[in-house]
């Protein structure tokens, strides 16, 4: 059987989608929306903190469309900390008006294929990337996916030479659109129901389906991906997220 | 790997579909719903101020069936205008009786296949339609759609000019249809689900089944399409909807 | 690539599933349930007056099951009224206690298969089957389906003809339960996410059974035949559904 | 195309899954409880009289796991009568607190297959096993499944002989069984989502297991068979209802 | 056709998935949450008693994501001691803020591949594995999982021998884990939806992402193996249980 990649993994990675009850949130009193919104702007001053101390990364970001309104993404060193994040971040006023929509687990994960001839353990650069801050460029696109095991196109029977170059071929189209677009890989096998999470950061929204469109003609996404739901919005900032709020 | 075509992208495109929420609408008071579909018809107002602007465009539709009563759409130059207006819409007082339903992001989208021979980034007909104004036809139909990459059937692994050969013959069977259903294809790779919406307007309701029907001996339909869910309606007045919701 | 079969298309259709919300029911004081049936039965009554007229046709049905308690099934010359009548139900005290299931958007519909050597045009019992009236049997079955387009078995890739010979097959089997299954065939290409909706009305139970197993066999339904969902109930009168609300 | 088996059909079948809505159970007062509890006892021995009279036959039972917590199992001659005895039961109080999780509608089935060389519509033992009295064993087992029509593994495409043979060894599967397992096979083509419905009966849990594991090696299960969900649970009897709501 | 692997079953096992409704939990009165939490404290001590007398074996872990929060995991020698306490725990105050998010119904499995030249009726070590104490080991991964019969690969095809190689070379790959993860597999034909549950145990939690990626590659996973949802959480004590209720 063919050989598996040895894989790096960094900081472990928690996305948690939340739809916002409009409804319950015009119930509530001005004083309990501003105690909301004053207690999770405390949370999040503490993660960026931490984010400050290179302890991990968070990012706030609005989405479009009817799948979730709001996304918070946390990095850190240990599945723990994201756990005790989630249940703090749960327990606050501000939760109660923030439905659960879709959440994915995972860790930031580098494969030897793009180690680009240098020693992953000891590379600065590749050992930066396991650790990654998330970029605060305007918008971002977040999308989970597997590799096919079908009685045709199998990635787990393909050789280790082949996966390799269908790999560095799909990294060339990612090239193109160096300072376009960002790409951090989380791997979820065995921590959530997808392979891979791929969340992307751009200037421009356009740029994410230009990338996308572009490389599913690759010969890896076109035999090889299955993809789960996609979902893009804007990165916010705290003053943002009081507009978006305010009722 | 066969070649990517080129894609043309204009505005960007939010399909809002909406359950009505009967129950509690009845159980508001009389002046409460004024109120309610006053504040929307102001909004509604301010958005057809911006299609006589021609910096986008906006259509209102009744859908029968379970699945969705009303469909809001809005086309905007930007995504973050999209966002913005679907948080105004969610602070309104009719939106706490609008049960989302269901949701399309995705943005105008022309490709190379259907410029005819001219330069898509000159002609001005090509250009116009990236950014167009809503058909004021009697009746809509909205589906998702997908090109399978299946073992046999391989969009993405399909030569450049057959791809084109197989959207030319799919173009004429619409041409037949001209007067009769106009199309709007958006993309929506990387933006959500599916890989295109196919909005569809047209004067009598079943000109939208003839011409599916037909489209789907198409090659490129019967090869290599993947349908979603389907969406009709008929488009509606700021005074119909004051009659739909009279109670 | 082979030629459609062209199609006659008669009345709109929409089936509407519904569950009986019993607590809800239960809890509402006996003159509001007395008011709710009343001016139930009021509409119904204009329901009927209408396919007295030959405007359209309509039937009440009791399913078993948790699936849905009811179905209410209404044809209509256009799609526009079906969306009115639509919409003056969920208007009603009665809908209110009636929480939507399933419903199924469609248009009756004949093939040339199914003109047995005379001209569809003319024919007035062709003509006539395209605006039927519901049958008064006692027992009905409801299911969608599509037809298959994979790799293998592709209902669009086949010829004309050989479409053809199937459906011939298909149709003595169907022969075979002539006044014991009454069959009325609805298109929905475009118009929901099946394509074609089956109405059986039978006055034994079980030869619903006995058709679509036999059937199964057909090649027809062998080789492309995809079902959705399953229905079965009985028709009701006012004065049934007098008693099924009883509490 | 091979020919359709000829099957019989014996009573009507209404397999109703609920889940205790606890929070709301222990809400109500003990009276009301109480009188839940004895109206439903009344009705339970009503049916257990229309089963000593041989007119149908009742069982009881509790499930295990989230999918349900019990399911009431009735088979009568008539369709219409499940159906009444499901209105009856949903007004009952006690349904006020048990929510629909899963139904399935069938009626018993015997295949030719299984006649043994006998008339079918003679045999005493074929004709009795066509209106069984639910078995009283401890445990029970319930699957739906559907034979599989795909392009290699297509049951309706195979020849009656060939299915003959099949069922006929995978029938000697089941002999291995016999005192350990009782099998009641409901068919529901044209009445439900499934094909056949198979409800299994033990003394010992661990004998369902132990059969359907040894029986996917049949080479019927292995090619054919699709399966549903699995739900499996333990007889009760009024008295062990009352503890099993004792709160 | 291929002959059955002899399979040895152990104690029944219940995983229990749960989400916590915090608005709920925060709106019930400090005195109600320590009721609640002293109540599940003492159900929870009756259950480690009967870990003690080595009649069962029980853990409590909190998961990471939207998907649940808690995991309730009981083993126990019968299948109606499971039901019992699966109705103990929901007659529970605490369960009435503990949502039911998913379940798996199983049996401690081993097959004879595993007993590795030992007789299995009588090899102490292996018995001991058929009723296990769960490990008091830092984290948790659990995914149920199908083996394929599709018409390629079709597990219960293949012949007893190359089973037996394809599973002996999938122990080698466990093997190399030794000391990082340890492994209970549940087998669940006949009890839930999918033919086996996988439950590990790890130090480290990343062990989990390394084993069953490398396993990935295993013939028998790339060739025959379907994953359901996968979960990952930590094992909690009734300490942590109050700090993670604490509000």
């Amino acid at each position: 059987m063919p050989e598996a990649v040895e894989t790096f993994d960094g900081w472990y990675c928690l996305h948690d989608f939340r739809q916002i009850d409009w409804t319950a949130w015009k119930l509530a009193s001005q004083e309990e929306r501003n105690q909301a919104l004053n207690e999770f702007n405390a949370l999040l001053s503490s993660w960026e903190d931490i984010e400050a101390n290179r302890n991990g990364s968070v990012g706030l970001y609005q989405i479009i469309g009817q799948k979730a309104d709001l996304l918070i993404m946390n990095l850190r060193p240990t599945m723990d900390e994201l756990t005790d994040l989630e249940t703090e971040f749960n327990k606050t006023k501000l939760a109660e008006f923030l439905i659960p929509a879709y959440s994915y687990v995972s860790v930031v994960e580098l494969s030897a294929y793009m180690a680009k001839g240098k020693d992953p353990n000891t590379d600065p650069e590749f050992q930066a990337r396991l650790k990654p801050v998330l970029p605060k460029w305007d918008h971002i696109c977040f999308y989970p996916m597997d590799r096919k095991k079908d009685a045709v196109n199998n990635w787990y029977m393909e050789e280790k030479d082949e996966r390799g170059r269908l790999m560095y071929e799909h990294g060339m189209t990612g090239r193109k659109y160096a300072g376009k677009v960002r790409q951090i890989i989380t791997g979820s096998i065995g921590f959530d129901d997808w392979e891979w999470g791929v969340t992307l950061y751009a200037h421009e929204m356009l740029q994410f389906k230009k990338l996308i469109y572009e490389m599913r003609f690759d010969e890896v996404s076109a035999r090889f991906a299955e993809f789960g739901e996609f979902y893009v919005g804007h990165r916010k900032t705290k003053e943002d997220l009081e507009k978006i709020m305010a009722v």
